[in-house]
C-alpha cells in the first residue's frame, strides 16, 4: 500500500541529521577519525555506574524500576535547581537533551514560525525545528560567539519567536561566546521579544584558564532564557539524561508535552545520575574528563599549527569536543572525503551545520576519539588530502 | 513576562492525564487501593537485572553507555522481529511504548484530522492525539471488544486516518477483543483506507486457558498495522523500553522523528533488556509475573461477586492489570472518590477514559497493588461506599 497521503505535514518537513551519512567512515580502524561527535568511552566512570546501578536496583526497586514523575526524580531535580540558583518548580528532567529541544519546539512553535540559530550550529536542533516545520535563519558568529548586529539585523526582518544558541564550545564552532556577548544576546531578545534556548552540553568541558562560561540565564532577568543541559558529556549519553532550567509558566507546559511525548524519562539512569550528584562524585568525575580531553586538544591543536599554518584557521577550542577548521574559499570539504577515507582519515565537512548553505570550506575535527599518535598523523594526512 | 502568545497551538491542545489528579490518593498506606496503574515492584526481577546492570557496563561501556542507533540495538531488534515474524527493518525500540504513540502522532497526524478509540480507551493514547491536535471520535466496546457496526459507521462518517486498539486485556476495561471481531476490525479499515495502530502492552499477562492473544498485526496482509509493544510489564516500566514493528516505508518515517525526538532510546536499559532475552530468561520471567497476578485477579473477581452481584457487572480481566465495573446509570463514580477515600479505598473514576463524555457511573479497579486480604476489606468498602 502507499503512504505517502497519510504523512502529516511535519513528517514531509522531517530532515535525517546531513552527519549520519559519514557514520560510517567513524569506526574504521584503518581510518583515523576526527569524524565522531560523541564523548570517549574512556571518561565513562562505568565501574562507579555499574556498582550504584546495582545497588538501586537491590535497595530501591519500587523506585528505579518503576514509572516516575514526568518532572523527573526530585532529588535530582532540586541537585540541578540548586546548580542553577532556580527552585524545582523551573526544571524537567528529560530523555537527554535532545529531548529537551524536541519539547521545547513542540511547545513554543507553529508551523512557520521562525527560529534563529548560529552559523554554524548543531543539527540536532536544527532537526527538532525542521520537525514542527519550522524557518530557520542563520545569524553570523565570529570567535567572541553570536554577531549582535547580525542577530538585531536578521531579528528585525524575521520577527523569530526563538533564538537558538549554544554559548560555551559550540557543537560545531568550538566556540565560547564572551559575556559582552551573551548581555547584548539578552538585549536583542528583549527588543524584538523572543525567547532564548541556551543548549549547553558542553559547558563543563573546560580546558584553559579564565573561560567563562555562566551561561546567558544567570542574566535572564524577565524569564525568557530556556537552559537545556546534560550529563553525557560528564557521564555517559548512554544514560540519556538531560535537563530543562525554564519559568514556572513555560516548565508546566513542557511537562504536559513531556507527559506525552514518554511519560517519564528511565528511572534507573535517574536514580544513577541521582546518586553520583548526591555522593559529591560528579566534581572529581569532571576533573578526570577535563584533564582527559586537555592533553588531546593540545596535540591536535599544536598538529594543525604545524601542518595547517598560514593555509587555514581554526577555532581555539578552549572546551568541549572540537575545533572547527577553514580552509582557502575555493576547497570543499565535502567533495574531499571519500579521497581523506581512501588515504586513511576522516572529518565532518563543515556545510550541512550551516543552514544559509555557506561553509563549503570548512570542516569539523573532534579530538575526543583517537590517541595523541594517531592524530598527529591523521593531521598530517588531512593536510596531504588538502595539500 | 507573559508567554500565551508563545505557545504552539499544540500547546494549547495538550491535556493533562486527567487521573493524576487522583495520583495523591494512590500512595497513602491507609487507604486500599484499586486506582493505580503501574505494575506491582514484586513482579520486577530486580536481582537479575542489578547483575546484568553492572556486568554490561563493566564488558561493554562502550555500548551500554555510550550514543546508539536511533532505531536500538541490533540484537534487539532482531529478537523483537523474529517474534513477530517481521524484518529488523520493520522494528524501531522506543522510549516505552509511549513515545511510540508519540512517534505515530507526529508521523502521521495533522491538527484536525480523526482519530477513532474505543471506548472507553487508555489516556496516554488520547493524549499523544491531542498532543497533535487530533480530533478524537469515540466506538463501542462490548465484551468481545470493538462492535464492528460501531466502527463501519464513524468512520463512515468521520473518515479517520488512524483506529486506535489495544486488544489484549485492555486498559482501563480489561476486556480480550475476539478474533472474530480483529478480523472484522481489519476489513473495515481496509474499507475505510484507514491505518490501525494496535497497542499491546498486557498481551503477556494472561490469567486464563485458551485467551486468544494473537495481534492483529499477524492478519495484516497490505501493510496497514502499527504494533506496539513494551517490556514495561513483563520486566519493568522505569527501564523505558518500548517497540514499534511497522510496515518498512512507515517505520523509515518514524526513525527520523525518533532522531529528532532523543536520538537514541537509553543505551543500558536496553542493553539489560536485550540480555535478558537473549539469555532466554524472559519466558520463566513472564511466568512468574503471570502466577503472580493470577492469585490477585481471583481474590478480586470473587470479592466483587460477593458484594457487588445484581448490583454491578465487571469485566473478566482474563488478563493485563484491571477489571472495569458499571454500577446502575444513576451512579457517578466521580463524585464519590472522596467520600471512598475517607473510608479507606480509593479506585479511578471511569468517565476519563470516555471521548464521548459517557461512563459516568464506571470505575477502574486494579489488582496489581494490593495484598488479598486488604483487597477483600477493600472492595467490602466500596460496597458501603455505593451501597
Amino acid at each position: 500500500m502507499n503512504y505517502e497521503h497519510l504523512f502529516s505535514r511535519d513528517a514531509g518537513a522531517f530532515r535525517p541529521s546531513a552527519i549520519r551519512a559519514f557514520a560510517k567512515y567513524m569506526n574504521d580502524p584503518n581510518v583515523i577519525s576526527f569524524a565522531g561527535g560523541s564523548p570517549n568511552p574512556e571518561t565513562f566512570p562505568a565501574e562507579e555506574i555499574g556498582a550504584i546501578a546495582e545497588r538501586v536496583v537491590r535497595e530501591r526497586r519500587q523506585v528505579a524500576l518503576q514509572y516516575g514523575p514526568t518532572r523527573g526524580l526530585p532529588r535530582l531535580c532540586s541537585f540541578i535547581a540548586q546548580k542553577f540558583g532556580s527552585s524545582p518548580e523551573e526544571v524537567i528532567v528529560t530523555t537527554g537533551s535532545q529531548q529537551a529541544l524536541d519539547l521545547v519546539a513542540h511547545t513554543l512553535l507553529d508551523p512557520g514560525d521562525t527560529v534563529l540559530v548560529e552559523l554554524p550550529t548543531y543539527i540536532g536542533g536544527t532537526s527538532s525545528f525542521h520537525a514542527r516545520s519550522a524557518q530557520l535563519a542563520g545569524v553570523e558568529q565570529d570567535d567572541d560567539g553570536i554577531v549582535p548586529e547580525s542577530l538585531a539585523a536578521v531579528a528585525a526582518r524575521t520577527r523569530p519567536k526563538l533564538l537558538y544558541v549554544i554559548p560555551n564550545f559550540q557543537n560545531p564552532s568550538g566556540r565560547l561566546m564572551t559575556q559582552e556577548r551573551r548581555a547584548r544576546v539578552l538585549e536583542i531578545a528583549r527588543a524584538f521579544d523572543f525567547i532564548v534556548i541556551e543548549d549547553d552540553p558542553y559547558g563543563e568541558l573546560v580546558y584553559v584558564e579564565n573561560a567563562d562560561t555562566t551561561p546567558v540565564k544567570s542574566r535572564d532577568e524577565d524569564g525568557r532564557v530556556i537552559y537545556l543541559g546534560s550529563f553525557s558529556k560528564v557521564l555517559a549519553p548512554g544514560l540519556r539524561c538531560g535537563f530543562i532550567v525554564a519559568p514556572p509558566a513555560i516548565a508546566s507546559r513542557l511537562e504536559i508535552a513531556k507527559q506525552a511525548a514518554d511519560l517519564c524519562s528511565g528511572m534507573l539512569d535517574q536514580s544513577i545520575v541521582d546518586e553520583f550528584c548526591a555522593s559529591g562524585a560528579l566534581r572529581p568525575q569532571i576533573d578526570k574528563v577535563r584533564a582527559f580531553y586537555r592533553g588531546k586538544r593540545a596535540t591536535l591543536l599544536s598538529s594543525l599549527a604545524e601542518h595547517f599554518t598560514g593555509r587555514a584557521t581554526w577555532t581555539d577550542a578552549a572546551g568541549g569536543l572540537f575545533t572547527f577548521v577553514t580552509l582557502a574559499p575555493e576547497v570543499d570539504t565535502a567533495a574531499n572525503v571519500e579521497r581523506a577515507v581512501a588515504n586513511g582519515v576522516a572529518y565532518i565537512p563543515g556545510a550541512p551545520f550551516f543552514v544559509d548553505g555557506s561553509g563549503k570550506n570548512t570542516m569539523r575535527l573532534t579530538f575526543a576519539k583517537e590517541t595523541d599518535e594517531r592524530m598527529r598523523v591523521g593531521v598530517a594526512k588531512l593536510a596531504s588530502v588538502f595539500a
